[in-house]
């Protein structure tokens, strides 16, 4: 479509009202806020919708008229999700922000995707419940389930594909499907094809998530955070494994390789010894976060471990934790007026050592700054690769090395991305990963849901 | 297709040998091992396939003379999975029975679709691994996948949704695809869409399933079990609940209610007091279970719960557990000579009393037979309907019951089955689950998976 807005907008505006839909500047501040390093590719039209039904009236027009659709949370995805391949319209679903139907006792909720995680759990603040699944950027929760997120708790308490309940999702032709059924919320069903499952991690290309039914969780009694420096990554990694087949039930296990350490170190102004370093937080009840304490010192311990740093109010819990949480800004301080790139592979927990040991001497090698910090519970790890956007030369070698890195995860039984997803740039991988065959599937799947190619097009296939 | 078996029957044989075609016989002897109370639908010829590519070349050899593929593992599945409705070729899949790269250290294992999951865990025995997922019948691995089977377990573990990390599956056309690609073994991935989850739970209608990778756990350091009467159904709940939020990680908590109770002190000349009951069974190490048995009993005790009766070696608790692992024979021996069909309804933790209380009215007013046992974590609950099958008036009862309890389900925003799957009897009860919307993007799916609907035909949709 071209030349052709002037027919389009009035009937956008008919469905949201003035203030609904946007061109020109709007559409440049919307699509700023897309955090990744892939190059601008901004849609012709924004628009708000206020509801589902509104959603429904505006896909209508767009399918009528041929329109890309590209669903915008927060734009705090990675991989290029949110942008305009072939222009089109934006659907912007900030004004959609309710939070909907919360079951105490049920340990569910429903959200607009206007909220975020964070949103939520402030919002659950007095009720003894919250929701665990952290990816770091307070992203909105329905482009949580959008990409499949997960992060620093999945050891323990999975990724959103465990936890997303239901949804309610607009289809290409503008209508409305409840994966689950309306308004259903069981804690588990064998009832049909998984179609929950379908749409989370389906990266905008299937349908417009409206609104994500999630389970909950009871907050824990206490919480213990602890910092453990090691020898090798080997170390580190045999800890991590032995802790999980004891069946200490950690809800955090992050490895920190020397160089993020460091970088952490001249970032928060701390003194870490730069060395492989495990960050560790156990939730419970007091009694049993001793034992968790206990059982887990005597492992790493064995494996050459420092003695624990330790934390236990929030407060000192937070200072703990600040490394960790701060290794994005503290990787792009190592080089000021650089960008960044997070690789996100993941393996099978024992090829860990052997992916981390390559990785680092194929970045020593070409001369590339990438400090390292993972999800090493879940094998899942990534390099933060800051890079000055200006030297071409290096732009091409992170690129070659993040596809080696993604490589050498196949070739270990993994895959190019554990949370992150597809989106624009690793199509190409996922080609690798599945299988001709495999692909052919997920391209029909996509034909069924959305014949002429018009949500999120470019992206994931 | 009729007549025409002289012609496909020598391609059968000159895949999978004389001994892996069966007709007359083998065909009753095969499907007299399907459980479940649907009516007996033997397939025209059974065959036994040995590899992969086997059983991607029968298909093949069906697909082109247009024969229904009926996949069959044990034959254990309550939902009438295996009946040959339109006839066809069964694919027993028995003769595929290895465990294949079993890995220690990444908590993971492969297995052919003869493998069951007491197989598998005799198998592990050593390795101080376990896979924990227990429907309760020794179903094979691969047919448990396919349909998303659970059990007492779950509320820890989780079900097969959580537990398949891969699955190898041939097509209708004979294609054999990875659904995380070849040999991948990730603990969690975000590459494309979620290939495995949309045959988990699938009902053979999508594929034949001939390989699952699987997470295992740790084999926990104790266990200790107990059982613990109430004054109400309510209570029973609460109790569960609130055990539940305080966060006690639970392995196993199961109710029976008094008239199943009663047919369990029946069978196995037990003493329990006729009341509502948990089971419950706790993991973890000495001391962790000991303040897990503290805060569970504290819980119970508040809501009028009776004092523990405790079990901690594997002996006693076996004896313990009997009562609930009997279940369903104890039910049976109600009325000697009856046959039983299981319901198998899901709602929100809170809605169970309700559900169980007015349920419990409805069998005492229709004068039917059906002692109550639940996954009552997952919200998760079976009548063991027991019926004379010559008794046509009952039968109707029956069936008029089981329909009202799966609508009763689905008006407390539950499902229509939690674990047993759709199968046959169930279609009509998930197009009023799901919304003709839902419904008809399965049936697309169904149509771009197998265009000529000859997986497993006339189930699930």
């Amino acid at each position: 479509m071209s030349g052709g807005w002037e027919r389009v907008i009035p009937a956008f505006r008919s469905v949201c009202g003035e203030d609904g839909v946007s061109l020109g500047e709007a559409v440049r501040e919307q699509h700023g806020r897309d955090e990744s390093v892939h190059r601008c590719r901004p849609p012709d039209v924004v628009v708000w919708p206020r509801s589902v039904e509104e959603v429904s009236a505006l896909a209508k027009i767009c399918h009528h008229h041929h329109l890309p659709i590209i669903p915008f949370g927060t734009g705090t995805g990675l991989e290029g999700g949110v942008g305009a391949l072939k222009g089109g319209v934006c659907f912007s679903l900030r004004n959609m922000d309710r939070v909907l139907d919360l079951h105490q006792e049920d340990f569910d909720v429903s959200v607009e995707p206007g909220v975020t995680r964070k949103g939520l759990n402030s919002y659950l603040r007095d009720t003894g419940l919250w929701f665990p699944v952290d990816p770091g950027a307070d992203a909105s929760l329905c482009g949580m389930a959008a990409t499949s997120a997960s992060g620093t708790n999945a050891v323990r308490y999975g990724t959103m594909r465990e936890n997303v309940l239901n949804l309610e999702v607009v289809l290409a032709d503008g209508s409305i499907i409840h994966t689950a059924g309306r308004g259903r919320r069981p804690r588990k069903t064998s009832a049909g094809y998984n179609l929950t499952n379908l749409f989370v991690g389906s990266e905008g290309t299937l349908g417009v998530i409206t609104k994500t039914t999630l389970r909950l969780y009871g907050v824990p009694e206490a919480m213990v955070s602890a910092v453990c420096t090691f020898p090798s990554v080997q170390a580190a990694v045999d800890s991590t494994v032995q802790v999980l087949q004891t069946g200490v039930p950690i809800a955090r296990i992050e490895f920190l390789d020397d160089v993020m350490i460091d970088a952490c170190n001249r970032f928060n102004l701390l003194s870490y010894p730069v060395a492989p370093t495990l960050f560790l937080e156990f939730h419970g009840t007091e009694k049993s976060l001793e034992e968790q304490v206990t059982v887990t010192e005597e492992i790493t311990q064995a494996n050459g471990g420092s003695d624990f740093s330790w934390a236990r109010d929030a407060e000192t819990r937070g200072r703990l934790w600040k490394a960790r949480h701060d290794a994005w800004y503290a990787a792009l301080a190592l080089r000021p007026g650089c960008k960044a790139y997070s690789t996100d592979v993941c393996v099978p927990l024992s090829r860990l050592p052997q992916i981390i040991v390559e990785t680092k001497e194929d970045l020593m090698l070409n001369r590339l700054t990438g400090p390292i910090a993972g999800h090493v519970g879940d094998g899942n790890f990534h390099c933060i690769m800051v890079m000055d956007p200006n030297d071409q030369d290096e732009v091409i070698r992170v690129h070659e090395f993040t596809e080696r890195l993604a490589r050498r995860a196949l070739a270990l039984d993994g895959t190019c991305t554990g949370e992150h997803g597809v989106g624009l740039g690793k199509r190409a991988l996922l080609r690798e990963e599945m299988g001709p065959l495999a692909i052919e599937v997920m391209q029909g799947l996509k034909t069924t849901l959305d014949p002429k190619n018009l949500m999120n097009p470019g992206k994931v296939l």
